[in-house]
């Protein structure tokens, strides 16, 4: 039997979770519904069934935040390969495939999306389990999910006659509400979860057949690429020169092996609020609430509060408070809060993008107050990491440790501060932060001029390979 | 003509405005449907009537914000009265007539709760000069507001048969909704809006007729009370001895002299988020949007928010945004904001009474962020204002100038520190913040140690009159 090689899809950038998700940090590294984040929660479910370490595709600007939530859990290091731009699942489980066939052996690939929601593993390792005899002997084996409700927002798959694993009949897009009822009621029919086993050749040669120029084109952006840590980043002239489709266009819906194995394992993706609000605990009144809410005579609500949240007669409505932006939505319409993310794209906004605490290759910063002329950060600095060495031409800058021990280059000079201890850096002064510590370096850092933004800053070293 | 004395009271604590108006820093201090708050409004509705300074009556721990508010807008230095308990309305106007009465005059009062909305001042001013000559002639005028609804939420009065300034037939309670119906249809009936007219001696002459044991110990509390820059301190224990009533029930209801001018001058009590809607300009949706609202496919709301607040889909909704509490209550269920408030008294929460900024005698403080072991405030100071002399046990301090000039004591040492300037405070020094320029002094403060609470405090010397 080959051994199992997860393979964590982390490409998506999530704004339907929009205030929680953002394009920098999306959907699949937040704890939706559980002490872990999505991705960590992937991993841990199919950990027990192998012993190779994970292949995580992610976007480039996700990297440090893919390594860190694995490393955090302690997961076996993962290899990353890094998309430089987006083409759709085919080729970058092309990437993938070859990259895990790189060892000399032909595991059998079980393709994961990083943001959905499995309530059962244990019946999901078991499916898993019973699909790897078709996977090995040659099927391309798509996880099938046995429809609840007539759903209009997924594709669904037709399964041939048989039990267990059996032939895919056909693959069928999103269908209008009449036809999604006449699924459920004809039974036969499951939602296409994106989930996927088969031997790592077959897929190169099934993909071979159908697409061989993304073939060609990711071997090349692999062959071409730079390996940096743990981070494989394919080459992007070629991964560029790749046609651009889905898995289940360029494969799925073409092989003569694809077979399909329905699952009833609580799965959801999580795509919109109310689907997290539908697999959440509700209580007596039908409330989801996360963090600080107090509700008076209000039912059927989603409310994640940072802060206090209190809701008055309120029903089925999403109250989502972030830091610096706050949403409340119908929870039947929660499927337009794209338009407003468009919006703030379309004004140029951060909240669009950006969460007020922005997560650093070295750790974090969160803009806690600003005025005119000054702006106050508290800065987070992992055991071991440093910023570049840098100079601002407009601000200086006041730190003040709270936790932990700096290191600091001023000029020509080394400070190590501990708690309670500060340091000034003038403007123009060249200057360094690390942590040398083994546990997280907190300060508070109170910048003083006449330009605060994030550009105004010359970086002479960095680490993490930025220039700028 | 006797001399227009305007009454400002200013008493109430206003939680049905929560989380926006909270018990130290109530609705009357707010600035609400306005760029004035609604005590400065109050007295701008009024100025052009009288050379006077008014008088305030108010409670203790509003004294600051009181003379403060009335200061930025270059009011005549008010007398304003203290109240050490609150004993509703009959003890505070009776404290205000025998003020008034001091100089040897005998002003018309113009008794004005100072957290009402009036959209036509115009209109308003020529009513009180319509009402003159009835007051001077002794009668104690009340204004009816004509009614344009049947609202439940107010006590009526019925007038008696002319035009203008005319007899009270009489006084009646809230009435049910059907009475108030049949009001409004018969008319002739007027809400009881609290404001009234008259001259200082008539309401005392009157008042010591139905409760002679009220005017004798206000005028106790006031002659042994203590004056204190523009504070005249009532007694605690003479005012605490006085009878508790309403001007409606000690005195309006019983005199034979009672009045009413019937008044339509856009007159709202806004006493609650739902009659600040209706007092408010729509857009083209119906939505009353105050600060940075996202709106999509909403209709009917009230939005105020601090941050970004995006609503989707929602109707008939009231949501309110602050630094450290958010409402969202449906428009029709407002009243019942008094629950959450009452929620949060139970729970000894920060939020039923306090902003997280919070002012100071000499300015205001508010607190950014906090972890295990510092706490980080900005802090303001007015031009010309102190700090105590003070010492903390358990908490070190680290103070950076980002606007402004401050002097600092320190131990022994004064200095004197500008913007992008510096210093720190160890554990158990003795140390005085002051403002000696003539802009405001913003500053952040960083505090290190084992317990931040604000009761880390001793204070050895206090302009303000307070030892802890």
């Amino acid at each position: 039997m080959s051994e199992l090689q997860p393979v964590l899809l982390s490409g998506g950038s999530g704004t339907r979770l929009w205030p929680l998700s953002r394009e920098a940090y999306p959907k699949q590294f937040l704890p939706l519904g559980s002490d872990d984040t999505m991705v960590q929660t992937t991993w841990k479910r199919v950990e027990p069934l192998t012993s190779l370490a994970p292949i995580v595709v992610a976007n480039e600007d996700h990297r440090f935040l893919v390594a860190e939530q694995l490393r955090q859990i302690k997961a076996p290091t993962p290899k990353i390969l890094l998309e430089p731009v987006a083409k759709n699942t085919a080729p970058a489980i092309a990437a993938a495939a070859l990259c895990a066939l790189e060892g000399g052996t032909d595991p059998l690939l079980l393709v994961l999306p990083s943001d959905h929601v499995i309530a059962n593993a244990e019946a999901f390792r078991n499916a898993v389990e019973s699909a790897s005899a078709a996977a090995e002997a040659g099927a391309l084996v798509t996880f099938g999910v046995v429809p609840d409700a007539p759903e209009t927002g997924f594709g669904y798959i037709q399964a041939g006659a048989g039990h267990g694993v059996v032939p895919v009949q056909r693959f069928v897009e999103k269908p209008d509400a009449q036809t999604a009822a006449q699924y459920l009621a004809e039974g036969g029919y499951y939602w296409n979860s994106g989930m996927f086993l088969f031997k790592a050749s077959r897929y190169i040669e099934e993909l071979q057949k159908f697409q061989p120029a993304m073939v060609e084109a990711v071997k090349q952006a692999l062959s071409a690429g730079t390996r940096d840590g743990d981070f494989i980043r394919l080459d992007k002239a070629a991964f560029a020169a790749s046609p651009s489709d889905s898995i289940d266009y360029a494969v799925m819906e073409k092989t003569a092996d694809a077979k399909v194995l329905p699952i009833d394992v609580g799965w959801n993706d999580v795509g919109s609020w109310s689907a997290l609000y539908d697999v959440a605990d509700h209580d007596a009144n039908g409330n989801v609430c996360v963090g600080d809410v107090i509700s008076v005579e209000s039912r059927n609500n989603y409310v994640h509060a940072e802060g206090l949240v209190a809701l008055v007669g309120v029903e089925d409505v999403v109250v989502v408070e972030t830091d610096d932006a706050i949403l409340v939505a119908k929870k039947d319409r929660v499927q337009e809060v794209k338009k407003v993310v468009a919006q703030l794209k379309h004004d140029q906004r951060s909240q669009a993008a950006l969460h007020r605490k922005v997560y650093r290759p070295w750790g974090a910063y969160d803009s806690i107050d600003m005025g005119a002329r000054f702006q106050v950060k508290r800065i987070t600095v992992n055991p071991g990491a440093s910023l570049s060495l840098q100079m601002h031409h407009h601000r200086a800058e006041h730190w003040i440790v709270v936790s932990g021990t700096a290191k600091v280059t001023r000029g020509d000079d080394t400070l190590l501060l501990s708690e309670n201890q500060s340091t000034y850096i003038p403007l123009g002064v060249t200057h360094r932060l690390e942590n040398p510590g083994k546990v997280p370096l907190e300060l508070i850092e109170v910048q003083s001029g006449s330009y605060l933004g994030e550009d105004d800053i010359v970086r002479f070293e960095d680490v993490y390979g930025r220039s700028n």
